[in-house]
């Protein structure tokens, strides 16, 4: 192994236990990318036109190869994550899930949105040509996979199915975190493009840990739009990026966010003990490493407020610490929890017992006033990791202002009684612009993968408040809409065709109809 | 008047005559733009929750409003563009039309793409929650009027009637060539607001020449999406200023371009002299001031060729110089072509009769050829205004080099009898990536505002290549989807409730249906 190549090259690490995986991974050579991105346009020229019907094939086909892995895959993830197996397991599902999700969806076909406004000849003062609209792909698109999904937001996750659903091609950045799980996962997804007969560069995956690496994929020329999960510092330098390049091109960069969840008196008085070991469990779960976890709630001053504060420090003391995903996150945990306990408005209110395993994270709860966060939005600063700040307010219009003063969120929560749900119509109404998803009376973590799903919010939670990242209108994100006008039918798309051959609903002449 | 004043206010002038028209227009402070974000971030709390039906009405009013203006809003607007009467009777028709169709549009109100995945509450391993999504506005929005259509593109133009129709409240900024224009439609756009009942905020409009005054619109942090029609220079500016705020925002910024037209062979040959006045008619119409001006075609070598450039080249000549809307962009027009001849690579083909006039611009048509501009981009560079470059390529390969090489247009077009355009199916494939129009068999100028209509196009002829300034998809740009979960039915949206009060089209658990 020549010295270039070691310098290059990197391995796993097992968060649990600190020890160093088998496996060696080369960093992708910014040379090797400049091939890539040109690889992957010219395989874009021919991926752009295959049918719905073979899109969804190939997408099954990669959830087949996937569950073909077995418990290998399975194992490898546990062992570069320390995600818990039935967890592993159940992200598998997901991850199948939405590729065979995406792959009824382009098989329907629909959603190209086809609008045909058919001629006008005769009309005054001037006829009206023959106009046909859909969406088409964008371009190769360049994914980055996330740390804290390893299957379902990484290699094969919701932004290359959505990506090859809509007919792109998809070079991924695999996350350095786990690069063995993202090389068992590429492979299977080579496997399929090869069963599918499909042009080999229909996917590529680049493996690195410098910031190099991502901003070369960011920067080539080919690339037409990006896609990632994770830190608002790492998105937001994508955007940065992306921007400035000589053609822009759009960032659908998902950044996390706090999750703001409101308790209303009536129900705290009246649901209290369930709600605050509801919260703890939902602040702690997956050791607090969702995008949805719920890192701050608002409360108002009450004697069931007081009872909800003792019944959740009693909960947090009783989590068992869990490892984070690397130590470099559990450190980051720690000490973004530090420099926030030291404003002098922020107290502890309870955390579980210390513990200094490899990436052991220790679960914490801290307590604020309206007043302090109001004055310094620093006091709710997102910390990445099981924790979360409750807010007390002295009223309801404090509540509301606090309200009124939150930045984008994913996910805004409203727990209460019917009765006193009604009368927080303007809290509602605040916080539905402030999130991609409005709750009522459940906890935000959980991000169904369905068509009515939006996971996405204004920024900071996201680059782009018109994009989702989870369910069927993900697809949007990488298609932009092309008019055919005077077209003869033989030359149009099976979708604009008068006969409508694939029978999917279309606008004609205004008129929803199949 | 004090001195401030009358440091900051200006006047119209005529472009035919050069005169100063009547009128003094006061520059809108920096301070009063702030004041404005403000006041129509209030205003959107209100007008957000405005019904479709409620909405249709406002924008018919509009409509209502500005006929009633009758001839002094035709003659003041014709004053200030030197615009012919006829064709700024058609822009009014075009601009109440659009009104009307966004309108009907959100009173059918099916756009909010409203997509219903009920409970699922014995769903092993995990219950399904209740999930609707619908669309809902973005928040304030920043409008830049454009020189060309002063009343289309313009005050109440169709990024404004998109705008309000998504529930949006509008500050605009009118371009400071037609100001009386803009303030007569200002003011029936107010007089609208007060007619329904609405905030008095909806609609504000700020007057200015400065770049100071818009780009504080820009930054102003209430504002929440940009619409602009305009040069690239300013739309660039103004999308590399919203990126840079602390909260980038969309900007939907049409930049022009210079609309490709591939002539094939056998067309020529069988219709050559007719295509040749339609290409200049196409070229010199409206002063080659439309965004969609064919200003550059491709040509293969041959007899009909040198027949075809013969043709245009008389016809060119018998073109009469007609005023551009400012002495500014006569001369950049004049400068552009200047220094487009300048290189040995480009011909004068043939120009119409020089001409003194204050505003009045000389049509010219200018040859090269493919090799020349496969070697140097810059020697199709657009020139707002009445010229086009006949680009000869020696034979098809190198007319579909040439094709590729094309960066991203509003529209393309390809001239060919029904045998050839089959034989021409590389060719069609690659222009449908480079534009967001693609034409058969008919000049690009004509926008039908409709619902196929895409008015759009990848960088750098718009910032956002998925979205249209033309036609009813506009109103997308100006919302975001929202979840909602888990809501009582009392506190959805009509949009979402069971029972589908307004009988929109929705996505019931993945199947279309009233």
């Amino acid at each position: 192994m020549s010295q270039a190549t070691i310098e290059h090259s990197f391995q796993a690490i097992n968060p649990a236990t600190g020890e160093i995986l088998p496996g060696e991974f080369i960093e992708t050579s910014l040379e090797q990318i400049t091939d890539y991105g040109h690889r992957s346009a010219a395989a874009f020229a021919e991926y752009r036109n295959v049918s719905g019907l073979k899109k969804a094939e190939f997408l099954e086909q990669i959830a087949l190869e996937i569950e073909a892995l077995g418990d290998a895959l399975l194992e490898r993830a546990q062992a570069e994550t320390a995600l818990p197996l039935p967890r592993l397991t159940g992200e598998r599902g997901r991850t199948t899930g939405q590729l065979r999700l995406f792959a009824s969806y382009v098989r329907e076909g629909s959603w190209v949105d086809a609008r045909i406004d058919p001629a006008l000849p005769e009309r005054q003062p001037l006829p009206r040509p023959d106009l046909r609209q859909m969406l088409r792909p964008l371009g190769p698109v360049g994914i980055f996979g996330a740390s804290n999904f390893p299957l379902a937001f990484s290699v094969a996750g919701g932004d290359t199915a959505s990506a090859l659903a809509a007919g792109c091609t998809v070079v991924v950045k695999a996350h350095p975190a786990h690069p063995g799980t993202s090389e068992l996962v590429a492979e299977a997804i080579r496997t399929a493009v090869q069963k599918c007969n499909l042009p080999e560069d229909t996917f590529l995956c680049i493996q690195g840990r410098t910031n190099e690496t991502g901003q070369a994929l960011v920067n080539h020329p080919a690339i037409k739009a990006i896609g990632f999960t994770g830190s608002f510092r790492g998105g937001k330098a994508i955007f940065d990026a992306a921007a400035r390049r000589p053609e822009p091109i759009p960032v659908y960069a998902e950044m996390g966010s706090t999750n703001p969840v409101f308790f209303l008196p009536q129900i705290l008085k009246e649901q209290g003990a369930a709600l605050a070991l509801a919260y703890v469990a939902s602040t702690t779960l997956g050791t607090g490493q969702f995008c949805t976890n719920p890192g701050l709630s608002i409360v108002t001053a009450s004697e069931a407020t007081e009872q909800f504060k003792a019944q959740a420090q009693q909960a947090i003391t009783q989590v068992k610490p869990t490892s984070m995903l690397t130590k470099a996150i559990r450190e980051a945990f720690h000490q973004g929890i530090s420099h926030l306990t030291s404003h002098g408005d922020v107290q502890v209110l309870g955390e579980s017992d210390a513990t200094e395993g490899y990436a052991l994270a220790r679960p914490v709860l801290l307590t604020s006033t309206a007043k302090a966060l109001l004055a310094n939005p620093a006091v709710a600063e997102e910390v990445f990791g099981p924790s979360s700040i409750i807010v007390q307010a002295d009223n309801p219009e404090e509540m509301l202002a606090l309200a009124q003063s939150l930045e984008g969120h994913l996910t805004a929560t409203v727990y209460g009684t019917e009765e006193e749900l009604l009368q927080y119509g303007d809290l509602l109404a605040i916080l539905e612009q402030k999130a991609g998803r409005v709750i009522i009376n459940a906890f935000p973590t959980g991000v169904e993968v369905s068509h009515a799903m939006h996971h996405g919010g204004p920024f900071p939670a996201t680059t782009d408040a018109r994009s989702t990242s989870v369910g069927t209108n993900a697809i949007r994100r990488f298609a932009r809409p092309v008019c055919y006008q005077g077209f003869p039918q033989a030359l149009l798309p099976e979708e604009l065709k008068d006969t409508n051959p694939l029978s999917i609903w279309r606008l004609w002449d205004g008129v929803t109809q199949k």
